[in-house]
């Protein structure tokens, strides 16, 4: 999508072939900041401290990750020690173990000699497989919301999200957002609502920035407002990303989708969720089984914002104790669809 | 309550006997800083500015600013000026409008020249009747958390409250925290989940400050976290204040109240109400009739902090436009009860 007026994808091969290149989005919006990254313990460092974040990039930057370690040694062993090593930089979005399973099953069987080569064209198709998974999930989600716009008498339509599932999440148009950005090429008048996502505001400083980006009406509110506008007919649909779908249709995602679930679901308001197929995850009955990540309760107790003098600084937001839990569970029956790139499906 | 280690209420009269002492909570948790109000119009920024907050506090400081409004000018023409210049401070609290109707009926009728000593008088009344209606409300939560406490085998009990409805939001004692305190004090374990309540951060800044200073086990979370706490089981009561309660039993609190309220019937647990019989509004039917104060949207894109120098820092967290809705409603069907200083009540 665009950014700075040019197209870029999240993800990308430096221009020697083999590094490669993200976007440290630490520093978004106030700063672009693109971080090549050379080693596969970069690649697990830009995972595990949210460089890039985002299920479906995660998962492509482990794919990459592993590429780039193929080319310091090509043995079984390392191969292996490597996929583990990568695996446990972030336990909760299912893409990073189909990401690196896919990898292991083309790598595996080959000899070590035809590893490297391998290994980045593997990754390479699955960045390009989830740009075109994308569009096809924004396609899918189009058409929801052109029956939405004529249901409303071609009103503007006012849609909520939650956290960044964006292009920035992804490798390109994103899963929530896809809808949006293609239905706001296509000319339907939209504005999006987007909840900050505390505690690390990815909604406000990711989302926002990529919706601004990109052109398209939007508001942010705090976490805390969704219920308010729901009430009020402000918020005519609701998508949402997801790191993982279990097999009943509980949908893990970023703490406080639940809540907005329903409020959605309290007020007659469909809640949809984009995801990849990739993100179910069959191996898990329901949301229970999720294993969900705890984080630094310093993200809670500290925030970082750009200070008057233009540099970015932490500042402090309690004296007391607190509890970072990053995901939560919406159950099935909260959700009205999942748009994928298979096309809507009630249960999955 | 005690704040370091000595007895306060949050609204006292000064040593000269006709100012008024608050503490400017705009500081809190980070400084204890007292001031001392000579002037109603003092009074009123004090309100509008967030010196002081809290439905019953709010009223409380209103009725002295008219009393201190006495000592300028007795005329019914100016008594009726600062009754209207004080009700514009704030728009959503009902006790506002209760105190200076309370103070006009016992001034109105007077000759000038009794006015100031009456409306001193008055003012005291409404503070003294305030903390003990609070501890009332404390006495009727007490019982109900006596009885969970029986029920779940006297283990350790969770509890929830968003934003603060505590001791500093009113005389003494708090409304949603007087039950914790007297159960506390009582010996009963407990642990209270403090939501931050964005965008002021009125749980994590005065909330969790409160409890600290009297020793009461705490966590702060963010606003999206209590739906997992709850469907985790982690939360077994939800006690919250209120701003207004609509002749229907609809509430209206701090945005996300009505989340909380939404999560906690979802999972089975007690979701409940503390009040003065002073915030219930017969005038309004339902929560939708409730004026929804809707503040500076500076409040959302920036927030204030202790930066690592120990100085107060504003910084900035978004550079998208943002909303800024200050109250939700919570509908009456998913609350448990009220619990009032005239004992617990199913409806109102």
């Amino acid at each position: 999508m665009k950014l700075h007026g040019k197209h870029y994808r999240s993800i990308w091969l430096a221009d020697n072939g083999y590094d490669v290149c993200i976007f440290d989005q630490r520093s978004f919006p106030w700063e672009v900041r693109v971080a090549t990254l050379t080693t596969y313990e970069q690649a697990a460092i830009a995972i595990k401290e949210m460089w890039t974040r985002g299920a479906p990039l995660i998962g492509a930057t482990a794919a990459y990750g592993m590429a780039m370690a193929m080319r310091v040694n090509t043995h079984t062993t390392f191969l292996q020690q490597v996929c583990e090593h990568l695996l446990t930089t972030r336990p909760t979005a299912v893409n990073l173990r189909w990401a690196l399973d896919r990898m292991m099953a083309v790598l595996s069987p080959l000899t070590p000699e035809q590893r490297v080569k391998a290994a980045y064209a593997e990754a390479a198709r699955i960045v390009d497989e989830d740009a075109l998974t994308n569009q096809k999930i924004g396609e899918c989600g189009l058409t929801l919301i052109e029956q939405l716009y004529e249901k409303h008498g071609k009103r503007p339509l006012n849609i909520l999200t939650h956290c960044n599932a964006g292009w920035l999440a992804t490798v390109d148009y994103g899963t929530a957002t896809a809808p949006l950005y293609l239905a706001h090429d296509k000319g339907i008048p939209l504005h999006v609502w987007v909840d900050e996502t505390r505690p690390r505001q990815q909604g406000a400083l990711l989302t926002a920035f990529e919706l601004q980006e990109h052109g398209v009406p939007h508001t942010v509110i705090t976490d805390n407002a969704g219920g308010l506008l729901m009430q009020r007919g402000q918020v005519d649909m609701v998508i949402v990303g997801t790191d993982r779908v279990t097999r009943n249709g509980d949908v893990c995602n970023k703490i406080g989708t639940y809540l907005k679930a329903l409020a959605a679901h309290d007020n007659g308001i469909p809640f949809y969720v984009a995801l990849p197929m990739s993100t179910f995850d069959p191996s898990l009955e329901k949301g229970s089984d999720v294993p969900i990540e705890e984080r630094d309760t310093q993200e809670v107790t500290h925030i970082t914002g750009k200070s008057s003098d233009g540099t970015l600084q932490s500042v402090q937001l309690t004296l007391s104790p607190a509890s970072n839990l990053a995901f939560d569970i919406t159950p099935a029956r909260l959700v009205s669809g999942y748009i994928t790139e298979l096309g809507l499906k009630e249960s999955l």
